[in-house]
């Protein structure tokens, strides 16, 4: 048999990648997954899990500082940020290392390099470091090549002065003070995480608000948090990179690019947009045999939804297509400081008569006692059925909360019932502003 | 208009008379709510809010304890168990005061005394603090005036040697030891809580395993943290009261006995077992202006299922019997380190072809980070149908991530899909097992 055949070939490592090739050999093939970088993606090394480790540490020196309040007595030294990167480091190497054992106990051949396409059943992988070319056939191709971050005209990133977020996630030191050009999760996450640790930061946003696609109370509560913790907020700001000298750094958080320069062309594979590879419901491209998933199919960036696509492609590839993605619903969260989260049900905008609650941490007996009074859910029914139609939460655990919500709104769910939530918890929260959809919330004052 | 008449009168301030006596007004009635003792009642005063409180101390001290795994350098003072008491205290005043804004926004009379049945309509409240007796009448009445905690033959609660729950969580320093004889829930937190305050414990179980109504991997994974953390778990312990010169205290948590002490027959409601008050489907008792919810009841006892019944029984006794209390998910939650909870299909023990999942919280990316790698969670799923019917949690925050399986359970979810949970967080866990029961979850290495 031939080393280099292989039944599914998968380009990335990523959440989509590495699910998809785990995936196909569950299901009976032979898979290699190609990885010019490290393995994880950006999720695991420039991605979700720094970006959490660091907030959660900040989390946890706001929790030591606010300690005083249980009648502790604590002295925390200064933090040394390097410190906490070699920690990062350490965690985010471990974890790389049980994605390579999951791979190794699946037999996926791991192969390391630049993958290009020859044509639509081969592949050359190119290892710079060992100036070796590999040749591979495959079957069948997923693509999940994710992306990056994209630069803005006219300028550079130097890795120095003008940043991106994968940079900024290596700065041995914490800047004096930080532009940060975006006002979009990226934007909102480095900003939190970064004035944290005591850089002053600027976070300039062109659009009216910031988190534009989020609704406008919740993006007005995170700015208010932003800008309480130190943060100067720009919004409808068109003119922030006119003056880039006051700044030690440069934080671009604009938006990402798809990484497709796999010579696409050759296989005959159609691209859209900003160079995304379009893909159907099967996870699909034009070409039968080449799937593509996650960020490089542009239908969202998240990693569960890589992850979930990955899944679908690698039972199509393997079984014919017999699974569709469609009918998503999807959280959404942003790691603001309490964090930000949000679902909907996808037909949201037919919905014509909705009624609104609003429940605010302060009422709540957990977040009391916990100290964790910042914030608020807010909650979307259909006033005719009583379906609940859409969550958002800011404040603490929101981003396990919205897990809670997810499940209602997927759900046959047509009322929340008490009993069916555990007190006290955060999560009462969501069913208290459901209840206050209907005025009769009975843990808020009357109104 | 008679001063003491009412629509409805609610005996009791805990989550079910609450929320009953607050529903009530909101459906049109004239309320009045009768306690006796604190506003709140066991969950505010002495039962789960104050358990959760000293709770989160010992678990924000151990996260201090833990934190130079991130680089910090902290000094923590020995805890002065008497300061955290006197903060505990001001939280639960606060929260009290909360309830009492609430009540008086909505115009209940709050009446404090003891109160006793003359006849089906008609109540006495005697306040000996005041030496006043109150008549009293009601149109329709909602009992639910709670439990407490029960002795053992022998054995009377001095509040000194031998205690209950009530007085441990009030007791002024923390003991040098301590027997706590009864090793179901309440044994087990307060062993989990006073251990970790520095006091010995010996926690003594009659049955073979602590929680005997649990899953027993869970019961078994909560009995080697006990002992991991200092305790003395002793199952199958029958002989326990036998030496107790040995233990400063004797804590006494072998269940509770209805607060049925209201001259009932008076009224002529029936009475069950230990005294409960028996009801129907709409939470009324034999007498039908009367109505009971909540641990009087007897049929769970729980907070929010208490919540639950106060709704129903408000919305019944307003607007004639309405609405029914049936076919309940209801999670269950253990505060051991760290937490532990379970939800399961009502009907469960009906279904015959059962697969298990299981994922450890050692695989979580953000488990990982957050290092909290302690603990599991257990899937137990329909084969033929795929329906998850049953989660097991011992880990963190599964006091939120039960929230997530009960919604899952009690909705007509057939199938998990991964795209509707964050990543990272807590709550895949979930996802993982419940892939984990056919084999094919992708964050585990191959078994």
């Amino acid at each position: 048999m031939d080393l280099n055949r292989y039944d599914v070939v998968v380009i990335g490592s990523g959440p989509g990648g590495f699910t998809a090739a785990v995936r196909a050999v569950q299901l009976g093939a032979k898979v290699a997954i190609i990885e010019k970088s490290l393995i994880g993606g950006t999720c695991l090394n420039c991605g979700c899990l720094p970006t959490k480790f660091l907030w959660h540490v900040l989390k946890l020196r706001q929790k030591i500082q606010k300690s005083y309040k249980y009648g502790f007595k604590v002295n925390l030294e200064p933090i040394v940020f390097s410190n906490i990167l070699v920690e990062k480091d350490k965690n985010i190497a471990n974890l790389r290392k049980g994605m390579r054992m999951i791979l190794a106990s699946y037999n996926v051949d791991v192969i390391e390099g630049v993958a290009s396409f020859r044509d639509r059943n081969n592949l050359m992988v190119s290892n710079y470091e060992r100036n070796s070319i590999l040749e591979i056939f495959a079957n069948k191709i997923i693509i999940a090549s994710g992306t990056s971050p994209s630069a803005m005209k006219g300028f550079v990133f130097d890795d120095n002065r003008i940043i991106n977020s994968t940079c900024a996630l290596n700065l041995e030191k914490i800047p004096r003070n930080m532009l940060i050009v975006g006002g979009g999760v990226v934007g909102v996450e480095m900003a939190t995480i970064f004035s944290g640790f005591g850089c002053r930061i600027t976070l300039a946003e062109n659009e009216s608000c910031l988190l534009p696609n989020e609704d406008r109370e919740v993006s007005e509560e995170i700015k208010k948090n932003l800008t309480k913790q130190g943060v100067d907020v720009l919004v409808s700001c068109f003119d922030a990179l006119n003056d880039i000298n006051k700044y030690e750094k440069v934080l671009i958080a604009t938006g990402r690019i798809p990484n497709n320069n796999l010579k696409l062309e050759r296989a005959g594979i159609k691209t859209i947009g900003k160079g995304f590879v379009e893909t159907n419901e099967f996870c699909q491209t034009n070409v039968s045999n080449i799937y593509a998933v996650g960020d490089i199919a542009g239908k969202s960036l998240l990693a569960y939804t890589a992850q979930s696509e990955g899944a679908i492609a690698a039972k199509n590839a393997v079984k014919m297509n017999s699974i569709s993605a469609n009918n998503f619903v999807v959280p959404q969260v942003v790691f603001s400081m309490p964090q930000s989260s949000s679902v909907k049900v996808s037909n949201f905008l037919e919905y014509r008569d909705i009624i609104y609650g609003k429940f605010p941490f302060t009422a709540s007996g957990r977040a009391f006692i916990e100290n964790e009074r910042c914030g608020f859910v807010k909650c979307a029914v259909d006033k005719a059925s009583k379906k609940p139609l859409a969550f958002w939460i800011v404040g603490a655990y929101s981003d396990e909360l919205i897990n809670v919500a997810s499940q209602i709104i997927k759900s046959d769910i047509y009322y929340m019932s008490r009993e069916s939530i555990f007190h006290p918890s955060f999560s009462e929260n969501l069913f208290n502003a459901y209840e206050d959809a209907f005025d009769r919330c009975v843990e808020l004052v009357k109104k």
